[in-house]
């Protein structure tokens, strides 16, 4: 049986090979390109845009959903900004990686080259369309991408901009393409097309990632949960320990790396515990505590087990009591999704014992886990965040989406 | 349905986080003891696997396979030979990899740490259990080997070894574990326990490899077929054009590295093209050419297309024409598999071109393909060669055996 998306994936193949090539002048060029065509297109991008809420509106789609659908002006704005972030970050293709000199003369560099072709699988949310093109673009991959069926008409102009731009800096239009159609089977056909796609990005909820991790024949850069943890050790600053917590739930409660449950030392749960559990009461959030602490606040709820290792993306947090650090270790190993973990201490050895100890992708010492962002760990932009164990982990930015090639260097060297 | 290996892979895991955190000291000191071991039980080893070829004689194994399962005291000597290799290799746990300081004060450090648990499966070879294990072990990860249901006596004692030489050098015994059976449909179970096992790494020939790679649920560091081209150019040095093609086909023809498919710049066809045939022809390689090129020897035989693109692991190389560089590229990308390929020629412009355009894992000029190794491009031992572009592309070595984990250093920063 023949794939449908065959010939997609031929021309992404043969698009790939000359991106790989391209300077860092020229895709950026494409950037430019892209960035001002979308300026100049706004009109028909909200146009299109519009069809599609329209369409969704008439389908009873959920207000949340719809917002996320939405473009307009400010939304466009943010788009092009983050293309001119990505245009300033250096081109991850070409670093030398590692140079060795063998005994018999051998140079071998290991140089960073393209990945190939980037399979992108989204949901409603028409801007990641741009933003993931971009980041394929930069570090010389071609992309396929697939949008949800709702963001049909946005993603296809989008698309039609992008593909125009490539081509206006001289670069294959095909390094970018969309599906052909919103069919659902074809997301099927696309986890199935490892001839032709080396990885695949879902960017989306939990479902489309759990859907896209069982059926893809295709190594994926995922992460299914975001199950974070703040541990308070019994040597933590007061202050340190309300702030960070505070942030490290509430300020976006719907992100990945937000905290979903809050680890405290024992000793501590009737002093800088309580503390902090007021701050987060006062904040807005509901508190699930053990039994125990029930008495440090009326408004407190009792915690059932089944609420740690819950992801709420909510204003909702689970709190557990733990004898040490080695105890809140042992806790996120049992509880957590290997994302995001963070300590809050001024006790060097338990800090390090955290940090060295805890199998987190991220892993922070007196810091906010909302830190859980490409941006925010250096890399510039992210296409997104990953837990598995192997090439990308953590935050995946234009360096992780390139591999490495061994060129060897000899002078008529032969293998005794 | 819980997978039979469940007990297995949860003692694997909790191993891998405890060698996960031993210095190079102890397992160095591991390796030792290994050693020792093998020295000292020499004698009860050559008896198990007298068992295991008595079996395999009497099940009619055929001679080649009986001698890759045979040991003797040359064979166990070199096994030790190579753990003494592995041992003066650095420890590539803890490697800082890479550090940030970003402007909020947030210090960012990128850490090689251990990826945890590896399963290995093999075919006859018991020497690969020896050397397998103590690659994961001096990288830190827990391994659990599958040997072929062949050599099941001679890889239980060697991981019963193992296994009494990690507890003398006070790590844990589970960080080295064997299937409980030769059962067939364990491997199955083993390809499925990705609760618990990080990678797969199949050794052997091209059905297992294919087996593995189709039924894993766990990623595979592996390659299929080495389809390796040697492409001489028109500017090659005729000397190095045909030492080096010798040595590339026939030092050992059975290895993944050997080339099977030699690639002459219509040019020189019929002058360093013709030596370097009558040089093969010499060394005892079965040659087959273009019909246009039978004339140059009466030895010769005629191509068929079925000839390119295949890894025949024998004293026989295919010949094609191209046009130049572009049409030897274009050719490997037709017909190679992505492993390693090597330019001859003199022509600075034709290397480059060559080395950055052509898609294998190792790229090479004018050397030959047999240095394909781990420990002829400078990673001093390796666990296999991988043509994934993921993660280890290439040589998997002691550093491919590691991932790595940010941690981040703060001082009571918040995300505004």
């Amino acid at each position: 049986m023949t794939n449908p998306l065959e010939p997609i994936g031929m021309a992404a193949r043969k698009a790939a090979e000359i991106l790989a090539l391209a300077d860092a002048a020229q895709k950026n060029a494409a950037l430019d390109a892209i960035a001002r065509a979308l300026r100049a297109r706004q009109a028909d991008i909200l146009v299109a845009n519009k069809k599609d809420i329209a369409e969704a509106e008439k389908n009873g789609m959920e207000a949340a959903q719809i917002d996320r659908l939405a473009l307009d002006e400010k939304r466009l704005d943010a788009i092009i900004a983050s293309l001119s972030t990505i245009q300033k970050l250096p081109d991850p293709v070409g670093r030398l990686l590692d140079t060795v000199i063998r005994p018999n003369g051998l140079k071998i560099e290991k140089c960073a080259v393209p990945i190939g072709v980037i399979g992108i699988i989204f949901e409603a949310r028409p801007n990641v369309a741009v933003d993931a093109a971009a980041l394929c673009l930069k570090s010389g991959n071609a992309c396929i991408l697939r949008g949800g069926s709702d963001s049909w008409h946005s993603v296809s102009i989008l698309t039609d901009i992008l593909r125009a731009a490539l081509a206006e800096a001289g670069l294959p239009q095909d390094a970018i393409q969309k599906l052909p159609s919103p069919d659902r089977a074809l997301v099927g056909a696309l986890l199935t097309l490892d001839k032709y796609v080396d990885v695949i990005v879902p960017r989306g909820g939990k479902s489309l990632t759990a859907r896209v991790r069982e059926e893809s024949r295709i190594p994926v850069f995922s992460h299914l949960d975001g199950i974070c943890h703040t541990y308070i050790d019994a040597r933590a600053d007061p202050a340190k320990a309300v702030a960070i917590t505070v942030n490290a739930k509430m300020r976006r409660t719907s992100i990945c790396g937000a905290t979903e449950c809050l680890l405290l030392h024992r000793n501590i749960a009737g002093s800088i515990g309580k503390d902090v559990i007021a701050a987060l009461l006062k904040a807005g959030c509901e508190v699930r505590v053990p039994k125990s602490l029930l008495p440090l606040d009326r408004a407190l709820k009792e915690a059932k087990e089944s609420d740690y290792g819950q992801e709420f993306l909510a204003p909702v947090i689970a709190v557990a009591l733990v004898d040490d650090v080695r105890g809140a270790v042992d806790f996120i190993h049992r509880h957590g999704s290997q994302h995001t973990d963070a300590i809050i201490t001024e006790d060097k050895a338990a800090a390090d014992y955290f940090l060295t100890h805890v199998n987190s992708a991220i892993a922070l010492h007196n810091a906010s886990t909302q830190f859980a962002d490409g941006g925010e760990l250096g890399k510039g932009a992210e296409i997104g965040i990953a837990t598995g164990k192997l090439h990308a982990r953590g935050p995946v930015g234009l360096e992780e989406l390139t591999t490495h090639q061994y060129r060897v260097h000899g002078s008529g060297q032969i293998r005794p």
